[in-house]
């Protein structure tokens, strides 16, 4: 892949975070891959790109094909990649095979998918269908203090499109699992019938710096020990709800962060995640409550930071894929996605599904995240099948 | 003082990490301030700077008053300055008084007194007294890869003089407590009788990078989960061993720090402390132990980076403190240093004492850290006259 040069890290993965430099790179090459197979390339405000491939029928919306081509920091080759470069191979077999098509057939590149710079998660395809405000979106800023605006701006990817002002009449996806499930049961696709509730939060202890050496052990406020207690109920709490439930303390930061110094104040985040948001309400109750007997002493402020339902997909689009994956032989299962992903805010929008596909040991945010050729080509194959099928409705 | 605006910060603290361009900007002043009062400043090649004020009898070796000009990234205006700039105010007295002393007097800013760029603290008054080697201090690298070498190099303060090679007939150093035992008893004089043992560690837990939404709980390495464990136990271990053991993480780094990924890898340190080695060693058994049940089925490797066992000042040194106090009528006690400072290596190989004066709620390694002026004061009349009667002896 051509992809995976950009970005690429010692250990075999990928550093493409959003709205960086390299991302820049890799849209660049993908807007001029677009443009050489006969696809119009526009940009909206949020940095979201669209080629396009006319249908005969201008008056029809296009069928879109939508990933993101941003990376965690220590991220692997696939994870958003394939379901991007799946949709510009797609372009390229119909460019070559002059196949027409009734819609247009539209490859999209979603903005910060992953929301490891930009937090949360989907904000672009998020402010499309809705969910956010463009000027909320703008606002969001990296742990540098940079704005998602600022950014966008930096590498010259503001568009002039009004974000969400671009119908669509539907929406598939090619992904990796990024969970054990299909590996596990020897399955090549996954029929993704919907999408997990998920929940962010950002929580700030404030404990009182002091001497590590002069400091009594009865007189600290020590806000990484509060942390490191509510690390534990995080855990505690997913576990209770668990194997549906996942709980996650994914970032820390400690102030002042000195080998000699009692930590004054930590800041961190927490990620829940369960089907059903009956039960994320509960976690997140359950967390509150926990935390207020953690922190002891202690101040601390929690903030709900995103909070994205659980999402049911289009039946009609999901019955493409189960029936293109049974016309080619291909065995399947039924899954929900523990992921986030674009489709689960576009579906606010369009009819829309997802195309999973295994990935190694369920391995995914991680550099030796990887998936099977053959796995991929089916998917992508999968993906071809069901939005033809689409386009013949 | 001039000093606390390099390096100002907002909420009335002071950031000067050592070998920074602020430390480079506050030697320079340093040095011309000693100039100016007729002092010769010579450089050693660990970036040590001793200004020296000629004696009647150049056959002495100099009585020295020492501390440093580095602070904590959150540090405050007094822990460590004071003792150098009442160094230099004492040098300041004798020239306009026209004082003779005996003996040479020296000021002294050792390098890297901190401990919070360059691991270990006193990395530099270490390798005065022969307790590192000048190459093993010269590859400490900081958290960004930078060495202790190429950073003295960076600011131009790597003397000629061989570290080491410079007798001293005695060295007093003037610092607040960091602690609250002098405020509590309402004393004005701490007569310091030595420093506790301290101990520091490095601490990687080796976890797998994993999807926070994806990856169910009981497939999950989670490093951070362990660290929260593991930084419990620290505390544990410590409160075992309370009131005199103290125990601290105080850094702490989770890779790769993203809100949606299960944490890989973390890097954190401990810092424990007790006047009795034999009980800073079963505090260092009792870590292993637990941090063994904390890993579970995770890698983990512990490096002791510092062993600092417990000083005992010099008799006569302390006597002289003493003595000060009492012909000045200020209401002292001893005391053992809970912090660690020069003075304890440059014990070694001259005698030594320092002399403590309260901070604020025994406040310190914080921007709010203070000390009374006229406790500083009468800090530093209690130094003259131990130098004073130490010249005399
Ligand atoms: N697919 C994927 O990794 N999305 C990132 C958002 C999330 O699920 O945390
Ligand atoms: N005095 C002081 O704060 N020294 C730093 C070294 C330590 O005690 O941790």
């Amino acid at each position: 892949m051509q992809t995976a040069r950009i970005g690429a890290t010692p250990k075999g993965g990928i550093c493409r975070l959003a709205l960086t430099e390299l991302d820049r790179e890799v849209r660049d090459w993908f807007c001029a891959q677009c443009v050489a197979v006969g696809c119009t390339v526009t940009i909206d405000d949020m940095g979201n790109i669209f080629a396009r491939r006319p249908g005969r029928n201008p008056a029809l919306a296009p069928i879109a094909i939508g990933s993101h081509l941003d990376t965690q920091p220590t991220g692997g080759k696939y994870d958003g990649v394939i379901g991007v470069l799946a949709g510009l191979e797609i372009l390229r077999a119909l460019h070559e095979s002059g196949t027409d098509t009734e819609a247009p057939i539209e490859v999209i590149d979603w903005t910060n998918e992953e929301g490891s710079r930009f937090a949360p998660a989907m904000l672009s395809s998020g402010v499309f269908a809705g969910a956010f405000t463009r000027e909320w979106a703008y606002g969001r800023a990296d742990r540098t203090g940079d704005t998602f605006e600022a950014a966008l701006d930096g590498i010259g990817y503001r568009g002039p499109e009004r974000c969400g002002a671009h119908p669509l009449s539907a929406h598939f996806e090619l992904h990796i699992e990024q969970g054990p499930i299909l590996e596990d049961e020897d399955r090549i696709i996954g029929i993704v019938t919907g999408v997990q509730g998920m929940r962010w939060y950002e929580v700030t202890v404030d404990g009182q710096e002091g001497h590590a050496g002069a400091t009594p052990m009865r007189l600290r406020q020590d806000a990484l020990l509060a942390t490191a207690r509510m690390i534990q109920s995080v855990n505690a709490i997913a576990l209770v709800h668990a194997p549906d439930a996942v709980g996650t303390v994914g970032l820390v930061e400690s102030r002042p962060n000195s080998r000699n110094v009692v930590p004054g104040q930590v800041f961190f985040t927490v990620d829940f995640r369960h089907p059903d948001d009956a039960v994320l309400e509960a976690m997140e109750q359950e967390m509150h409550a926990a935390f207020a007997r953690d922190a002891g002493a202690l101040a601390f402020a929690v903030t709900q930071v995103w909070n994205n339902p659980a999402v049911m997909f289009d039946g009609a689009c999901v019955d493409a894929v189960r029936d293109a994956a049974a016309a080619l032989g291909l065995p399947a299962r039924e899954i929900i996605s523990g992921a986030g992903h674009d489709s689960a805010y576009v579906a606010r929008v369009a009819p829309t599904t997802m195309i999973f596909v295994p990935c190694a040991g369920g391995l995914s945010h991680n550099e030796a995240e990887s998936a099977e050729r053959h796995h991929v080509v089916a998917g992508a194959s999968v993906l071809l099948r069901s939005v033809l099928a689409t386009d013949r409705r």
